[in-house]
């Protein structure tokens, strides 16, 4: 039985530090939770949709801890021309993200029409920027669709970008189905996935009533939280870590109409190990935390290492107004 | 355009009302929302297992108040032998409640192999008792059984115990499926089904994060909605109303780990008018509330009559610590 568990420093590709104090709150837990680089959302109040606006948000990140290694996504709107593109490119932003309009939190402002932003995915191309997707088409009673088969009716917009546009990389972000599963494996080589820590434990009894464990996409079936297990066993470097980690105030969750989000940053290897160890899979861990993703981000490998122990890791009740996931349980490993 | 609605006082075949302070907080609520007589359902602590705590409980409710009228079922477990049975029949008590194990509100006690009770069935049958059933079987992972699809797997248990005791009445409760819809529709005329206000209004994006909709079973897809909005529009006598009605403190909903139920009960009629009457099927409601049920129970025509008139009405905010259904909104239709 595996004691301990050295591994590089992991990359998060999808996580939310939010604004404010709440960044300030939240952004020294990222390295605690053993993550090096992350690459922040943009869905910020308002929206990041300028180089400028990117920077600053960095910038603002960093001042928190100088030594995350931060790495930044537009929010995909008509502000984004070819020219603020190229711009972008230069100025070392990594991609741009595509709400659909209303699928979650602060997609209001998000993309009504896909085929719109044909030039700017274009344009992406060429800067070698990589198009982030939360893909999940708006629920619609008139079509039988609801936050339970979102995803897979999304699948065919993605495909027709593939095939438009097969030099752009895309990732589909927090894949939650059997069907996101399958149409990653079987597409080129430019389509990956990311994959939460929760998704891997959660199934929709999972959040039913449980406020903490309520997120956009929602935890689905049995057989959907399989074929997530199952692509993180099989070692495919198209899967890796997006966290999606988003802190919201316990007064926002445990409430009458609660926000969508779970807290992981601060334990996020500890929760991986312990997944990980419980699907048999933990000898993958390194790669799904630290190579595929930096292979298809196209990003350095990282310098430093972190180790894991086999030891009782306790997770607290809150990190100051935050509920963190599985809060109060304990996992089977912590960070030395 | 209808201006006003007279209707016999209606019959709710499937309510909680709870006990001690609670119990005495809701029971006189009920005939405010229009309805004079219900079946009370035996899931309290310690269940309704015998026929003395089932009159005594009658006689509890009906303190709070005497113009209520209390139809009663006991909750079926070992206790209930054929000799219960016949005396529960001699006492005028209705039914006999089956609770899968581990599927709802105190369910802990209730039965994991209904094969085990076919001699309190044929008793059952011989008395005249009629069975309600709670159709879900319990999730199961590695079957892949959640809270989605837990209604259609029961559907085979209700079939089997129709062909082996064809006489005996079953009531499958608060159903949520098109698949629990269509199997009603094609079995035989002992077989009907209850439905709640808030499932013909309800899918599984409305319980998602929002607590005071969350319920057992789980509102599910929208043409799920669209069979049991079909079902009462068809007018068919074998779907009635069954509210579920289920009073939780607002802290048991807004928390972590929140109760299921959803609280209809004091304004039962409204919220049925005005759902009847976005659905187009308004002229369909008397018959829903007061005839159906009333018939597959063989239980005598209300005497008193309620009207109903087309004037905004507001839900509460609350009713003391209870968070009813639609808190805040405007309904159409109001109680005279």
């Amino acid at each position: 039985m595996l004691e301990s568990l050295t591994l590089p420093l992991a990359d998060d590709f999808h996580l939310h530090v939010r604004q404010g104090a709440m960044l300030r709150d939240v952004v020294p837990l990222i390295r605690q939770g053993g993550v090096g680089r992350c690459l922040v959302m943009p869905n910020t109040v308002p929206p990041i949709t300028s180089v400028e606006q990117a920077l600053a948000y960095r910038d603002e990140i960093q001042s928190v801890d100088p030594d995350l290694d931060v790495l930044t996504t537009l929010y995909l709107c008509p502000e984004l021309t070819r020219d603020v593109i190229m711009r972008a490119g230069d100025a070392g932003i990594t991609g741009v993200k595509l709400y659909p309009r209303g699928v979650t939190t602060h997609s209001d402002l998000g993309v009504a029409d896909v085929g719109a932003y044909d030039e700017v995915f274009a344009a992406m191309s060429e800067a070698g920027l990589v198009l982030e997707i939360h893909g999940e088409v708006q629920s619609d009673a008139d079509r039988d669709i609801c936050v339970m088969n979102a995803e897979p009716l999304f699948l065919p917009v993605v495909e027709r970008l593939h095939r438009h546009f097969p030099a752009l990389r895309i990732v589909l972000e927090h894949v939650t189905t059997a069907e996101a599963v399958a149409f990653v494996e079987r597409a080129g080589e430019r389509i990956a996935a990311t994959i939460t820590v929760h998704h891997l434990d959660l199934i929709v009894d999972d959040w039913a009533g449980q406020n903490h464990n309520f997120c956009k996409p929602v935890a689905k079936y049995p057989h959907d939280r399989a074929a997530l297990r199952a692509a993180v066993s099989s070692g495919s470097p198209k899967f890796f870590l997006g966290s999606d980690s988003a802190p919201h105030p316990r007064d926002a969750k445990e409430c009458a109409v609660g926000c969508a989000g779970v807290f992981t940053s601060p334990l996020m290897l500890p929760y991986l190990a312990d997944c990980f160890e419980r699907i048999g899979c933990l000898e993958k861990l390194a790669a799904f935390v630290s190579e595929n993703g930096r292979r298809f981000y196209d990003v350095l490998e990282s310098r430093d290492c972190v180790t894991l122990e086999r030891r009782p890791c306790d997770v607290p009740k809150a990190y100051g107004s935050v509920v963190p996931y599985r809060a109060g349980e304990t996992l089977a490993w912590s960070m030395v």
